[in-house]
């Protein structure tokens, strides 16, 4: 499969499967399960894929690592990579693998703990700036000084054919278990991973749906308008969930593939955070929680199509699970709450 | 392999692999899964077996579905069981799959939400006290009333075969990746999950050691008795692991087999909690987490053997995932003040 480069350079192959093999054995084959409760409100099967059980935290290590391989093959001696914090850890630690130098560029108010694994995996970690704008130049200026070059977060052929092979293990391990599914929903930022997953379903009977936050909907505002809209992110607790603008690429893919976007609000990601917590028993980060928000929304609206006697098989990437304690006691306080109204 | 029944009337079979055999695509098989952090932290390869993921939401679930089985194949009509939680629902689920009447009996402070659990499952519930004697006096009367048998929660061949049907699936997951378990370390309640790895590790070179909270160790000081001890269960978060005895078979199974016991505090529980949210992204209960702080402590001690070269691997039951969202709310709180202190 070959997408047109952004850079007007030709086409870019983007290779799933290829990439999905190369990964199999290199980063975990993530479970994908299921709880009683979830299929319930959702009215459907939901096969969740627990990339929050991924080295590193998120399914950023597979783009990241898979990225980071091809470089290190073509003779590059290091990376750089910016990002607000599991782009950035997974690229620091995929150069480690690979004994090449990664700079990793951060914002100055980064989560501390995200800090210390970049450091840890080996980084040289630099601090720039709040806005991706600021971070972008530092990473550009850093790859003209030591030549290393930027492995985007989004915007890149590897990154997008290794975020979906997380879709595609999904996909065939629903198949597998005899329950094809009938629709694919993940979140959405650069849309690297909405890219992968259209990519990943292609040839098959499936709908893929991206989800983004209220005010953080380039994707949704860029698919309207038929070109890349960037936005100024409104406030969200799905921080990964943020950037100012969906990738070129990837909105090359998502334009004739994706079958829509859905919007969802922070109580509506707050629940599924608590569904996946307390039923699920998984800890997901709120960007990772959209997705499942995304379809709970999506089955209320009636778009998974609940229209007759077969029940409808829909899969969600849980795309990461690196949050702080404190968020998860004040969304796990708010659930006790709920529960209390339940009871009452 | 076969046991003295301790009313006297001959050997009783317990057949772990059996077991194991029939549960085999009747229950979930859980991952087994790793963090970084944790191995750190161990100075040992820790295997943890995510049966928080079970069906019901414990390993409770294995010699519930198990002991029901047998009793539905023997011809029984109904079921009564005891408990203050896991093994109740257990039962109650059990019994529906096998259209078996079912009568459990909870305390009168039971979680609401385990009542309610209970009760979806089509269960008859009692409430009745707040200690195991008067529940047992209820759980008996029952029985005489309607001839349906007890399945007792720990000290029964079935139960305990069937749970550790858990303990044999990590066993044999490990010898399968090249990385056999030097030691198995499960929580301790009433004995038959410890009872259970016991089984599971016979004829193989694995240390098998029980984990009990302080102040609810009726099992180490059997041990040292040579016979069951009672104890009155000194107040922990732990809730699953403070019966008032350690039953009757486990202990005939245990003061033979089992390597040690390990007791730990509500501190180190709710640490082993943190470690398992935040770094293996799994919400464990308190009383699972305790087979974690349990390793931890032996790591500490030396007693994993970090005698040389060879990384030792350790393999961990998390027995259970059922835990109310203001505990995890409170948990998670303790967690950020302790990130802040490490940070400053």
């Amino acid at each position: 499969m070959s997408h047109t480069d952004p850079s007007g350079a030709g086409p870019v192959p983007i290779d799933v499967p290829e990439a999905a093999r190369w990964l199999a054995g290199r980063v975990l084959r993530t479970p994908v399960l299921r709880a009683p409760a979830i299929d319930r409100l959702a009215g459907a099967r939901v096969l969740l894929k627990a990339e929050n059980l991924q080295a590193g935290g998120s399914y950023k290590m597979r783009g990241g690592l898979y990225a980071v391989s091809r470089l290190a093959a073509a003779g590059h001696g290091g990376v750089v990579a910016q990002s607000t914090g599991n782009h950035a850890v997974a690229v620091a630690l995929a150069a480690r693998r690979f004994e090449l130098a990664a700079t990793v560029v951060l914002p100055v108010d980064a989560a501390a703990t995200k800090v210390a694994r970049a450091r840890a995996a080996g980084a040289r970690v630099v601090l720039a700036g709040t806005t991706v704008e600021e971070r972008l130049a530092v990473a550009r200026r850093v790859r003209d000084e030591t030549g290393h070059p930027i492995v985007d977060a989004y915007d890149h052929p590897d990154v997008i054919a290794g975020q979906g092979s997380a879709s595609l293990e999904l996909i065939e391990e629903a198949e597998r278990a005899g329950t094809p599914l009938d629709a694919l929903v993940v979140p959405v930022g650069g849309g690297g991973g909405a890219a992968g997953a259209c990519l990943a379903a292609a040839g098959r009977p499936i709908e893929v749906y991206g989800v983004e936050p209220h005010g953080c909907d380039s994707l949704a505002r860029s698919l309207a308008a038929g070109r890349p809209v960037p936005v100024t992110p409104a406030p969200t607790i799905a921080d990964g969930l943020r950037p100012t603008c969906v990738g070129e690429l990837p909105f090359a893919i998502l334009r004739t593939r994706l079958r829509g976007v859905v919007r969802v609000d922070d109580d509506e990601i707050a629940e599924a955070f608590r569904l996946l917590l307390l039923e699920l028993k998984m800890l997901a980060e709120p960007s990772g929680a959209a997705g499942l928000a995304g379809a709970l929304r999506l089955a209320a609206a009636g778009a998974l199509g609940n229209d007759g006697a077969r029940r409808r098989t829909v899969g969600v990437v849980l795309t990461g699970g690196n949050v702080e304690a404190d968020l998860v006691a004040r969304l796990a306080a708010a659930a006790r709450l709920k529960e209390e109204v339940a009871v009452a």
